[in-house]
Parts: C-alpha cells; sequence; structure tokens
C-alpha cells in the first residue's frame, strides 16, 4: 500500500526494498509511521507466529518495530527540520547506528501494538529517537535507536 | 530440525515455540546454537528478503539472530554452571530483559553469518551475554543482552 499516509511511503524505490518498512518487500512487515503532533505512530498487528513464549509477542519482531519505527521519524524529522513535510518530496533515508530495548513486560499476542516516538536529538546527520510499544493501553517496551542518514555513495556506516 | 546438537533442541515444547528459535515454530528463523569451548556460535544464512538496503541484512534480524542466540547461551550457560551439559536435561528458558546491538557496518547478504557469545556474568537468575555478528571473517555488529531466566508461573517479566 502507498497511500501517502505513511513516511515509508515517500521513501525512494532504492529504499523501499527493507524487511521491515519496505512497500516493495513482499515478504515483509510493511510497518508504516506517521505524525501525530510532535509525536511520530505506527500501529502493527502480529502475525500468529511471531511468537516467543505462547501468547506473547517475539522479542525480536518488537526490536524490529521500534528500529523501522525510529529511523522513518528520523527521516519525517530531518525533512521537517529542513522545512519540509511527507509528500512534498522524497524522504531522506536513514539507517540504524545503534539500537536499544528494554523488555519491561511481557507484550500480549493479539492486540493491535502502537509504537510511539518522539525524537529526542538532531544533530547533523544523526537522529536520537526514543519510542515506547503499548498493547492495551500498557506499555511493554521501550527503545532508543541513533539513526543516521544514509551518506551519497552508501557503503561505509552500520546499515540497520 | 532436533537433533540434539543445538541448545535449542532441549527446551521444553511449551518454550519451543519461538518465532527466531523454536524448532516447532514452521514459520520462523529455526535459530541454533551450541558450545565451542567457553564461547557459543550460531550460523545463519538469511532469506533473500531479509534486505535493508539492497545487498544489505536487514538490522531487524540481526537484532533478532543476536537475541535468540544471547538467550540459549544464557540457558546453556546456567545448565553448565549447575554441572549439567546440553542433553543431559531439559534446557532451562531464559527471556530478554534487555537487547542493544551497535551496527558497526553494514552487513553483505549472501554470506553465512556467524554469530558468537561469551557470557560476562551470571548473577542468580540473570546472565549477561556479550554477542559478535560477522560476514566473511568481519564483525558488522556487537550486541550485548541481559537474560532473564523464566520464572515458575511465568507472567511478571519482560518475555524477548
Amino acid at each position: 500500500m502507498r497511500d501517502g499516509t505513511a513516511f515509508q511511503d515517500h521513501y525512494a524505490e532504492t529504499y523501499a526494498q527493507c524487511y521491515g518498512c519496505g512497500r516493495l518487500n513482499a515478504h515483509g512487515l510493511h510497518i508504516r509511521s506517521r505524525w501525530e503532533g510532535d509525536e511520530t505512530v505506527c500501529t502493527f498487528v502480529p502475525r500468529p507466529e511471531h511468537t516467543a513464549i505462547p501468547g506473547y509477542v517475539y522479542g525480536g519482531l518488537i526490536a524490529s518495530l521500534i528500529d523501522c519505527h525510529s529511523t522513518g521519524t528520523a527521516a519525517a524529522a530531518a525533512q521537517r527540520a529542513k522545512g519540509g513535510a511527507p509528500g512534498t518530496a522524497e524522504m531522506p533515508r536513514f539507517v540504524t547506528g545503534s539500537l536499544h530495548v528494554d523488555y519491561l513486560r511481557p507484550t500480549p499476542l493479539g492486540p493491535v501494538l502502537e509504537i510511539r516516538g518522539v525524537v529526542k536529538e538532531i544533530k547533523g546527520r544523526k537522529v536520537v529517537v526514543s519510542s515506547t510499544l503499548s498493547a492495551d493501553g500498557l506499555v511493554c517496551a521501550r527503545g532508543e535507536v541513533v539513526a543516521v542518514e544514509i551518506p551519497e555513495g552508501f557503503g561505509g556506516v552500520g546499515a540497520g
């Protein structure tokens, strides 16, 4: 789906293959993120196989959701900082320099998960994003991502 | 596959459903880990769809590999600390309290990935595991996991 409502709808085609958030990855998770005031929001319903212990969501999926939502948030924040908005131009593309997740409580498998991001810092090509992941209104995990804008002639930096 | 050579072969059935490392998850990654001296090793070949930017491995998969290999390492280390060995009894089961990954360089998509774990600390029900992920002999990511043994009557702690 590319209806223009998500940050990831505006990634250049080359950068839209990501397993987590690429609209062009047929087997991927299709994570989609948008602004809600100064926060960013993404909702996601895990598949039945995304289990950890029966009844609970797999931690690697939680890390993936926080990762892609945060790099998307970084891209949108960088665009907004330059006075742009999603849809007005192609989004920049950020990769993950580092990812940290604290699993605060088991995440129930079934309910819609909501991931909310807040930009903590923009410094040159680096954006730090703090995110929470909630189920049924309860925060189950908290993450922090240091995202780095892909340089021209990509190759030398971390590719999360 | 459950030939007894991997830690995950010895998880109790209830705990073998994990998307990352459960032998009973039909759609999962089937991450398998074993001892090599005092280190633990896991090898994994990503699927073509596990892409980030074309040609490079998805960071969420890298986080998943480090996560499950580290919780497996924690379980094996706890068993070894008690004088047991994989196959002699059912493995304990650890979940993720926290996960940190530093993406040091892009991980090429294609080569076999090797994840190596080292136990940094065992303290009560908590085990800290440090892991590296390499491709073609080059370390591409470094991770640290705080793993927590599942208590009787599981429910109150983080379920990664």
